[in-house]
């Protein structure tokens, strides 16, 4: 079969890697839509050391499951980690930090980036058929940046700074606008703000005029080693920081400054699936404006070029083979 | 008047340095008995870039309050903060983040290591008499080490790892161990640690084995540079480092493990004096334990070497003048 894989730094279209077969309790996908995520070039710059298939963010279709035979046919996204479901850490509920667990296209599982892959079942959420294909190829990234929300209190008097204006960002901002909160979006594209704008959400480019120490909560999405710094000049003593930035190279952070201003830093990754179908399905986040192109698997490499170059949003890989 | 001083890197007594006048709302204290401090030793090195009369840990005598007479002759310990009172941080009730303050013997206000020093009378708690001198010397510490169980929230359920055994971190496990949860202290020292033994307080020494990403809460008061690393190795996925060290040069800290586990990460500086006062009057704490060594003022050079020796733990400054 076809598959976009990543061997040391180097991404190549593979056309004849194995196709995987389902073990017990997982579906083979055929995918239709993928999404190419900013930490999918971080993959490819060493980040994790991934060797294999890439892609993570898909909407496919169930194409076996031998466990559930009755979900052939379904059209699913799915979670991405893979966990082991008993240890300590699953049996408490955080199965996204099963110690053991692998990562689809990103740790120790081959991705979606090809003709075929699988997951295990329980990762699966099946569609809402309200939801185009282009909008649950989003359901991953929305997810992420939905959680914020449920790691801290947004309130009318909470002033958040969200920074970041790339795909990530322009989600995470989406999110936060849900709550009635005091949002200020900084980014660095003009163009890209404006998605936000249309939306009635507040943005501001970086370098303007925006005051310092006054944020109660600064989301870094700008998955940039900067984003940091610039969050620790924007929270306000006591306030809090959500890193949603990984990046193969981070920046020094000064921790004196954490402790003296006693700032609180919270990591956020993955989020809730389904409150991201929900979401999609009530239509009240925008992402296919997201859509910079739709890129055929077989131009799989080009792909990647443009998700590295400047100004590109969301670019999709589509399986023209798996559409029906 | 005699006192410690700190310029570029040297710390040296002076005999002939100016006494201090107290402006409006300050009020002039005779210090009794001084504490020293890993902060005074980083900024030595160079922590905050101070010069002038190092220290900010003291019991005192009230020796002239032009505004509140009736003072004088009260015994007092301090806030450390000087904060403007007028700003919206300070509005907010966060005055310990004034970002106009100045910081007793830290940052742009002469310290209390001299025969006098002012404070602003709203920064003084008067000493309840049955706390003796060597104690009540201990509350500004004690308070930065209460001031954890306000940041996070302890339970019987709460695993807690406390790192750090020097003349902080027992103040923090003592602290600590005023709630009901699960705490090990992990120290360096097994003649510190048994300190907080006889208290009936857990404890390990670090390279004995510990399991790993499984503490709820770890609280970093190593004053070491490694101290973040050890808490990072120590923390479960979603669980929440609460940081008190302070260095002149901070280790790197690994971001990436921060998202990926989705650590908290919280700065933790100054806490509730009051408290610190009502604690050692119940006798709650044992601080008296932890002085190694009283040694007079005009020593102060010496007190410093002192406090740099491995194995110490308190070192107090006695103003012998001072002593009725």
């Amino acid at each position: 079969m076809r598959a976009l894989t990543l061997s040391g730094n180097r991404a190549r279209l593979d056309t004849a890697y194995p196709a995987p077969a389902p073990g017990g309790g997982e579906a083979l996908i055929r995918p239709v839509l993928m999404g190419l995520c900013a930490t999918d070039l971080e993959l490819i710059k060493g980040y994790m050391g991934f060797n294999g298939v890439l892609g993570h963010e898909f909407v496919g279709m169930v194409e076996e499951c031998p466990g559930q035979p009755e979900l052939v046919g379904a059209r699913v996204v799915g979670e991405i980690n893979l966990a082991c479901g008993q240890c300590p850490t699953c049996l408490r509920g955080d199965r996204e930090h099963c110690p053991a667990r692998t990562v689809l296209g990103i740790f120790g599982h081959d991705g979606c980036f090809a003709d075929l892959f699988t997951l295990p079942v329980e990762n699966l959420h099946i569609v809402p058929g309200d939801v185009p294909d282009t909008a649950a190829v989003f359901a991953e990234p929305l997810a992420a940046a939905l959680r914020i929300r449920h790691q801290v209190s947004l309130g009318p008097d909470t002033r958040v700074a969200a920074l970041g204006d790339g795909k990530l960002g322009l989600l995470v901002a989406q999110a936060l606008s849900l709550s009635d909160c005091g949002l200020m979006v900084i980014g660095k594209h003009r163009e890209k703000l404006a998605l936000l704008e249309r939306q009635g959400i507040a943005t501001s480019l970086a370098g303007e005029l925006v005051e310092r120490a006054a944020f109660d909560v600064v989301v870094d999405s700008t998955g940039s080693p900067d984003g940091l710094a610039m969050a620790l000049d924007l929270v306000r003593p006591r306030g809090t920081i959500v890193l949603k930035t990984t990046v193969a190279k981070p920046a020094p952070v000064e921790v004196n400054r954490l402790v003296i201003n006693e700032i609180t830093l919270i990591g956020s990754r993955c989020g809730p699936m389904g409150e991201a179908l929900y979401t999609l399905s009530r239509g009240l986040v925008d992402v296919e404006s997201l859509i910079t192109d739709i890129i055929p698997l077989e131009r799989g490499e080009e792909a990647l070029e443009r998700a590295a170059q400047k100004g590109s949003l969301k670019i999709l890989i589509e399986n023209r083979a798996n559409v029906s």
